[in-house]
């Protein structure tokens, strides 16, 4: 089946606003085993009716996102009718989805919103719960047309609420496949993405039927499984027992969502020392919704005497080993943790760059090291890394390893 | 000048990966006075024949990023030879750009990479420093085309310093724009949207030959001026001098940027005691390379026991007024200030949501303070906000807010 999307908005190739709708709708459609062939953006306006006539005439279905607004600027629905030979008329269920929207917010309806009710002969009226513009869906054959063509908002929230509504069954019922056919991610991390993949071609290619995915992050591997589902499950399981230790998930949370979500169910709080970092990892786990019921303090010890201070790490730890150092590391973690009285703390020491390597110590070294409670007693462990790609990847890549140590200290394999 | 632009990359259509360069393009394109007309995204292999073709007959200058590669997925090179009706040949001077790349690595160059030294007869070799593939421009007039074509490397950092190096110039020559036309974007931060565009709209219609645009993000406001230079100034010094209070910067740096080199001029060192922002405005601090000597102690304290412990806040204020109040983000900043030694600490406390609100503190409400020495004495601040738009826009917001207050202490108005 062939897909186009046409993506309208002159703000997107004004460079203003980045077009996050082709990537979202790829990822959708590729879950149902569908592919886009081809995605057009053009500005607000006339440009519209160009791409919808020559996407008709080269495609078995195609997306529109946006133009469907009460301005005179907005033409998709124009441009359908007219690439299709039919003609548009007021749909009285339109009419009633737009009068519904603004009764919630309890405001007046203006006289331009009826534009948005203008529809195709033919058409089926999309209902949009979260915004003014109902959808458009033309089914195929209508008119001059072979081709499925879907209206759909330009605002994000409204079109992937529409999309899941009222597009993917559409399309679903479009195509032949079963239906557990689906599409499965896999998160790891601390994985080579070369080896990762030769490791896992060689044993997946036994499900031929499946079809199979990678995509490398930094610090962070997907792979993507689409297919029925039960072969889905047998893949998963023999990726998840080829790589137990660098497992993250496959319900689509993000490590941090997952490491919160672990602290929780194990009742333990939190603490973290970071340094190299800088807050990176802090800020991510209170990035998660209701963190705070596992996640207490934060030290972000840039300076030498802030890891002094803030968790009475040894002047002469850092004079005999350096900041960035197996001991000073281990004795971050156990000041977090005595300090803060939490059941787990994680520190980590390194040097971001560009400046501040050294032979022994390049840039990208960092040190990370794990406390934990052990009766009376704090048992410490530490290891050592390296990510020389830069300031931006070695804040990811050092948040990932320390957000792993996390979740393997809670869920050890 | 129709200009258009076709992205290369099955990956950009599988959603696992984000088409930033349009939006790139578009902004560096609109600096030069230049607007893109249409977009076209299209899988590895075979696709881009068929766009190439069709661009080339619709515009005057058409730019492809992508399949320069080695392998046999990378046919932009083979499809614009055909487009234009001409022959491929090895280039020697692209030789010795790829050759030239392998020998700075260290590393021997395979027989594969000769593939991306082919080049349309007739055509510029554009060098590439950060990459084994050379761009391509084809003047035009070249072959049966009247179309300027540029072929440049997909990876990101590549694409732009080629853009930047080759593609830029060459496009100021096609066009009669004088040497001085150009774009100038001005951040601010601090103003509702809507006040900001009518103000500036009032004052900056006396200058017809601007063209002026607006784009709003969360917690900043950015204004872009394209014209010539002089007419940039006074537009500029107008706007600047219109919201002096809420001016960041004209320069192109990111706000945290900008106070890291305001507080390295000043020879000040900065302190942040973050609770509802969880580490956000320490990392944000800590992107920037060389912020070590300038920002030494962060404290993040999420619980009430945190702000005790680490910050000295007293567990009368906590209970007298609550977490998020005016007393506590005083006490915060204060005690950061005085544990740290730095000279100037900020504080926020709040309710980032979706929980925790109530009738008199509603989700989103947040304190912020900021303490800096005054003598012997510290001298503390505070001001209340709200940004009750998520967890995520309530973390950038309120980073935004706590980074002003800096700027404005560093650079009073």
């Amino acid at each position: 089946m062939k897909i186009e999307i046409i993506n309208t908005g002159s703000e997107l190739l004004l460079g203003s606003t980045l077009n996050t709708h082709g990537a979202w709708l790829g990822q959708e459609l590729l879950g149902l085993g569908l592919r886009v062939q081809r995605l057009v953006t053009v500005p607000d306006g006339d440009p519209i009716r160009e791409a919808l006539k020559q996407s008709i005439t080269d495609s078995d279905v195609v997306i529109v996102t946006g133009g469907l607004g009460p301005t005179s600027d907005d033409v998709t629905r124009e441009a359908t009718a007219e690439a299709l030979g039919v003609d548009l008329i007021e749909d009285e269920h339109a009419v009633r989805c737009i009068q519904a929207f603004f009764d919630r917010l309890g405001r007046e309806m203006s006289d331009s919103n009826l534009k948005q009710a203008l529809h195709p002969v033919g058409a089926d009226v999309l209902p949009n719960p979260n915004g003014t513009a109902p959808g458009v869906y033309v089914p195929p054959r209508l008119g001059d047309s072979s081709c499925a063509i879907f209206l759909l908002p330009g605002p994000p929230h409204e079109m992937h609420a529409m999309y899941h509504a009222e597009v993917a069954p559409r399309l679903k019922a479009l195509t032949d496949l079963p239906e557990d056919y689906g599409v499965t991610n896999i998160k790891f991390s601390g994985i080579g993405e070369s080896s990762f993949q030769d490791a896992l071609d060689a044993k997946l290619h036994k499900f031929p039927e499946l079809e199979v995915g990678y995509c490398a992050r930094p610090g962070e591997l997907d792979l993507r499984l689409i297919g029925e589902r039960g072969v889905r499950s047998q893949a998963a399981e023999l990726a998840m027992n080829t790589y137990p230790k660098q497992y993250i998930n496959e319900d689509g949370l993000s490590l941090e969502e997952t490491v919160v979500s672990e602290l929780g169910k194990h009742g333990k709080k939190l603490a973290l020392a970071e340094s190299c970092t800088g807050g990176r990892v802090s800020s991510r786990i209170t990035d998660v919704s209701g963190s705070s019921a596992v996640f207490t303090h934060g030290y972000i010890t840039y300076a030498d005497e802030a890891k002094v201070e803030m968790l009475g790490v040894s002047q002469a730890s850092l004079v005999a080993h350096g900041a960035v150092s197996e001991e000073v590391a281990r004795e971050m973690a156990k000041g977090a943790l005595e300090n803060s009285k939490a059941d787990i703390a994680v520190s980590v020491t390194g040097i971001a760059g560009p400046a501040g390597g050294s032979d022994e110590k390049p840039v990208g070294t960092y040190w990370l090291a794990i406390a934990v409670r052990d009766g009376d007693a704090v048992r410490t462990s530490a290891e050592k890394k390296c990510s020389p790609h830069g300031r931006e990847i070695f804040k990811l890549v050092a948040g990932q390893a320390i957000l792993m140590k996390i979740l393997r200290q809670l869920k050890p394999v």
